[in-house]
């Protein structure tokens, strides 16, 4: 059965790296003893190796090894073989730019769908979706698709951030944009605030964390929906 | 000689519609009775017919006429025969693609290289870049291609906005985004603060309006450039 830790955010302001999500890590991960990491987000531009590292000390505290993908002569052997996986944030168009390259993308999908347990944060959670076409980052490399694992049956965008009634910028807040997709696409987008995430479990969605998410339907008002809610409507 | 108005915005808090640069569009204009707009951005999502009679009413103030390209049953010819052009802001993605859709690319960049006044706001600002790489928009739509018309050699940050130091905000700065972009790609990237515009005559390049402009090199500290900066070294 599929499984997934979708969440918002790998960091949460005044907390060290994963720190604010290892209880829920260490239940997700219960019994794995190593998960496949997959840094090509490269957040900041840093390197495989220097990410790698940054995961590898956050899941140090709940005794969990980690490897990263790029240590392994063939990635879509690493996948396979994974035990649970792990995508960290960053560039969303350079990370799905190397699912591809890598030829990554179906792999990823049929090792979670048999039940590999795979947790996201912000790019790497954006992924889960049916399209990246809600990632909050800048293009700053041409992937060769904008479509993505769709584990589930609508779109995230991560960071959710609201309005600033303060704001003199002219720049479009975050559900102006939202909108804007759903004058071209009809796929569900559920804001989540930093600090929430998904649980997933088959078709089972729950909102976990402390805060409420905002969920765009297109040609609907959007809606807040409290945290704990069952979202698994949206999962056809 | 080529000749363009590259604003960072349309509005500024608090004015309507173009009016802060109303006086510099009678001087660039000088001389031109209509203009043809481009209203493929279409911001949130509105209507080419609204979208024109917006830029149509704005423009009447300093009596210009305006003709959206849809209008016309050949919008390749309408860029032929076009006294000047003006592309207005909004989503770049869905701009560029429709560039391509319609096969505009080419003559756009033509018709402004042989003395075509070209005057852009926003996303019709990031298009006379190398690239629409450092846009802000959210990637709504897939176009074909990231290539814009390259009518100056350096790209365009629009709404470039200043980190808060107050945030709590977890996702990344228009800075951090900008130097992500540059460990992929060596072109400069001009931040233009909404307010400024650049005006260019051929090789020459000059930053307008009240506001300093943030200058990325490749591998370099970033530079704030004063109003009515030279910025032709930009420029092959």
């Amino acid at each position: 059965m599929k499984k997934l830790l979708i969440a918002s955010t790998s960091t949460v302001h005044g907390k060290g790296y994963l720190e604010y999500i290892l209880p829920e890590l260490k239940l997700f991960f219960d019994g794995v003893s190593e998960i496949l990491f997959i840094p090509y987000a490269r957040p900041g531009g840093i390197t495989y190796d220097e990410y790698t590292n940054t995961a590898r000390k956050g899941f140090s505290v709940i005794n969990i090894d980690v490897k990263g993908i790029h240590e392994f002569e063939n990635p879509i052997e690493a996948v396979k073989k994974a035990k649970g996986i792990f995508t960290g944030g960053g560039n969303t168009f350079e990370l799905v730019s190397q699912l591809y390259k890598n030829k990554l993308i179906d792999v990823i999908k049929t090792v979670v769908e048999n039940g590999i347990p795979y947790f996201g944060t912000s790019a790497g959670s954006n992924i889960t979706g049916v399209t990246m076409k809600t990632t909050n980052d800048m293009p700053i490399v041409y992937p060769p698709s904008f479509d993505t694992l769709n584990l589930i049956d609508f779109n995230i965008n991560p960071h959710y951030l609201d309005p600033d009634p303060n704001s003199k910028h002219m720049g479009e807040t975050r559900e102006t944009r939202i909108k804007e997709f759903h004058k071209f696409n009809d796929t569900a987008v559920l804001g989540l605030r930093e600090g929430s995430w998904l649980r997933v479990d088959g078709n089972q969605v729950y909102l976990r964390g402390e805060l409420p998410a905002r969920l765009f339907l297109s040609n609907k008002t959007p809606q807040e929906l409290p945290t704990n809610s069952n979202l698994s409507f949206l999962m056809n």
